[in-house]
């Protein structure tokens, strides 16, 4: 007698540094991962066969037990999700038009799927993460930018041209500091990675009492504050303070406008978590309208780095229904 | 022979002064409108009873040569669509947890459709007005308040709760002026009919050139000051360009957020036109990131007072589907 295979689903999370593969099961728990570097100097089809090879490797690895029924890409950029293209990369600058459907297709004769790789970290918080059990959701990743994810309705939301969810570059404050987009004031000046650094550079300035005063300014990480302020350091503490409230007149800006039930936070500098969270939930609860400042929760990402992987393995399990 | 008869369908706009009813084509056309004093201080019963009224006198008027075949209706505040009930309104403080859809339906006798007036305006600027031909689109009301409707992937969005779509209560300015949701630096802060009152005295205080300078400042209208700019008063062209800058920075955030087609602006204060319109789309083009900007258009609302009455009739028409 056949006993029937479980299904199981290949998640590729394709970022600028590192290649991730996961072999996902449909409950989102992985079963196998591996982790190669992108070598993105070396062009365009060696990445591609890189790909096809570490996903052969995990689909010879499903072997006999395993059904492997779909497989997912998510990439940071611009995507045509319908024509499987890769339209523009901020951090692939010579990545353009790329037609990533068409070439791992050719590569791996199978179905391929693919998605932002920011959409597909919030659809993997979604359906096995910090987002499980609600239909409208933000995720919002800290690191050297500020990535987010929209999801209304149960699916990514893409807008128009696939250029959604552009959180970081809202702007709340007109005139203010200067973003890496070029205009002032948006939410990733005030909470991206090289504000909170510049910020700490300036309150150490004033205040001399803080234990990162005689830390080398030019190899400080939001770490390094992150430390400070679990001792108790009060510039440490009240920079956090800082970000958190920018943070909170951004996610209730958004909480304004499309009543979302539950923001998700990852990233790096999301490690602070309640320094910064409890701060954000305070301004956007002093921020928000009624209802809905009381449809919402902030809460920290479940899934870590793994979020991209599972998210474009569940892009593929969509697929089949 | 029998010949089948064209359908038509009943939009009703109930407002905090006047209720607004039309018999509406499937193209948007209206065939008949009526319009009376809402009388509010009566009570609900009276309110519903006058609905009920002129309905009875719409229907019997599409009499022999038409088909009633749906009725809708938009009521300004939070509504719950499903339970066709008011959950709260701003303008109406008394009336809380109104079951609309049971007190209609009972009165005539049919399956009524009731939204939020803001959607409503919305979804008739998307059927039949100036937002034709998109599946992402804004609508914004500029009046005493800022009113605004979403429609993403061809629908009314409404967020987890009703409550999506508070444009005016975004964020644009961090501590800057009250709004009257009681928060600082929201876009209706800005741009709403107050803001732009306050503002003209305070530009008049530093400004003796204008020619609004004896003009009672008590009793001034934002159409004084639009009659003041057409006549090419500094003062006041000047006022309407900090408007639409202000404008400019909250659509902008809304073009990165969701990546939508077209912006339709309607009300009062959008009679000024291109005198505002045209520094939105400037800092919109400045702010935006690059898809973003691109995709995305802000023009003026085409259907005027009518948007809610055709709104309320499309979502009647819909519910046929």
């Amino acid at each position: 007698m056949a006993i029937k295979k479980q299904n199981v689903f290949i998640g590729v999370d394709l970022g600028a540094t590192n290649i991730k593969f996961g072999l996902v099961l449909p409950d989102g728990n992985i079963l196998l991962e591996r982790k190669s570097e992108t070598e993105i100097h070396r062009g365009v089809n060696y990445v591609f066969d890189k790909v096809a090879d570490f996903t052969h490797t995990l689909a010879d690895y499903a072997g006999e037990n395993y059904e492997l029924k779909g497989f997912g890409i998510g990439v940071p950029g611009l995507i045509d999700t319908r024509k499987k293209e890769l339209v523009e990369a901020s951090n692939f600058p010579d990545w353009r038009d790329i037609k990533i459907g068409y070439e791992l297709e050719k590569r791996l004769n199978l179905e391929i799927y693919i998605d932002n790789d920011a959409n597909l970290a919030a659809l993997g918080e979604y359906a096995f993460g910090a987002g499980r059990g609600v239909t409208e959701m933000l995720m919002v990743t800290l690191g050297s930018g500020v990535g987010s994810g929209l999801i209304l309705n149960g699916s990514i939301y893409h807008g128009s041209k696939g250029a959604a969810g552009e959180f970081g570059h809202i702007i709340i404050q007109q005139n203010g500091p200067l973003c890496s987009c070029g205009s002032r004031g948006c939410v990733e000046a005030f909470v991206g990675k090289n504000a909170i650094l510049r910020r700490m550079k300036e309150i150490l300035q004033q205040d001399t009492e803080s234990i990162l005063k005689n830390h080398n300014p030019t190899n400080m990480t939001p770490e390094d504050i992150y430390f400070a302020a679990e001792k108790g350091d009060k510039p440490a503490i009240r920079l956090f303070k800082e970000v958190g409230e920018s943070l909170g007149v951004g996610l209730g800006n958004i909480a304004n406008l499309l009543n979302l039930e539950r923001i998700v936070i990852g990233g790096g500098i999301a490690n602070a978590g309640d320094l910064i969270l409890n701060h954000a939930r305070k301004v956007l609860s002093e921020n928000a309208l009624k209802t809905n400042r009381e449809s919402i929760e902030i809460v920290k990402a479940e899934l870590g780095e793994r979020a991209g992987i599972v998210g474009a393995a569940k892009l593929a399990m969509m697929s089949l229904n």
